[in-house]
């Protein structure tokens, strides 16, 4: 990776602290922030983890598309994340408790990542006030994000979960494909293009 | 509520802190406790939020149960959330954004309740290194059982979810109705009573 691409990386992730805090990064928070993060790049197909392996490092994607899943004893995927630029992705579970991941992370698309350590990152909420505020606004959606997703699991139906994610995130639809996208819903690939056919005649 | 009746409730939440923490909680510490928590009573039916208002507090249960749940358009009532002793409850979404909630909480059984606002509870966190640590340590376990439920929710069959609660939290199929598990699970009460037969049989 050449200087200027790296730069650029940095440079990504100051833009996003800055504007998802509201706060300005100091010269000095940068300093922090580029020493806590290593760039870091995956083609498509490459493990950013492997299920039974340590999730040591949280990602945030700069460029790239990536997935989690689990794989069951019959060989099925069940596909629980996607990200895309200006996301993060990391195993929680395994990366604060340090315990064997059961989630593979891999890459749909070639893929350029910031990477930290739990240590690195702790730290640098610990000294940069920008990206303390960043975290606890990250902790904060997450998790009203998961327990959106979990009333939706229980209570809607998988017509409405698809409307739903075409709503809300309609570049999925774009940049994974539709066998993931039904995984991810928690569908058959085949219920999945059913339902769209008939969102696609409304 | 009598004196001592509050004195045992507050000293439930100090030794709850202490536990979760790993930290004793100092003296001074307790009377920031004190002074962010206030005892509350709802007997069994009464309404902890109900849905279109704002979820001004959060409660730590020191005593009952209670569910969070959504009701429909046609009147289904779906169950995100169960709370017994020494579980918090509130919606995040609503608490943390000041916005109208989904959902209703209220009583299964009597309860016993201590109270925040979302002030006192950050006024106690930048206070009191101790509640401080217990919180950190429930978000990330909060944030590690959702992304749990949401794997479970697309890749596991309605009986491994009602086998996964059984072993996990089996206290809950003691003390909520059969039809209010089946809600919790996303599955219709007849499904339930045929996966609950076919588990004891085994």
């Amino acid at each position: 990776m050449s200087n200027q691409q790296e730069v650029n990386m940095y440079d990504a992730l100051r833009k996003y602290v800055s504007e998802y805090s509201g706060a300005p990064v100091t010269d000095e928070e940068f300093e922090l922030i580029k020493v806590a993060f290593t760039s870091r790049k995956i083609r498509k197909k490459q493990y950013f983890l492997q299920a039974g392996d340590v999730c040591k490092y949280i990602a945030f994607i700069v460029k790239g598309a990536l997935r989690q899943y689990s794989v069951d004893d019959k060989g099925l995927e069940h596909i629980i994340f996607f990200g895309i630029e200006n996301w993060w992705v990391s195993d929680r579970e395994s990366f604060t408790m340090l315990t064997p991941s059961r989630f593979n992370i891999d890459a749909i698309e070639d893929c350029e990542l910031l990477v930290a350590t739990s240590e690195q990152m702790q730290h640098l909420v610990s000294n940069s006030p920008a990206f303390r505020k960043t975290i606890a606004l990250l902790d904060q959606r997450h998790s009203i994000a998961t327990q959106k997703r979990i009333h939706a699991s229980i209570s809607m139906t998988a017509e409405d979960r698809f409307l739903d994610l075409l709503q809300n995130n309609p570049t999925f639809l774009q940049r994974f494909p539709q066998n993931m996208i039904a995984s991810y819903l928690g569908i058959s690939p085949e219920t999945l293009s059913r339902i769209r056919k008939k969102a696609l005649q409304k």
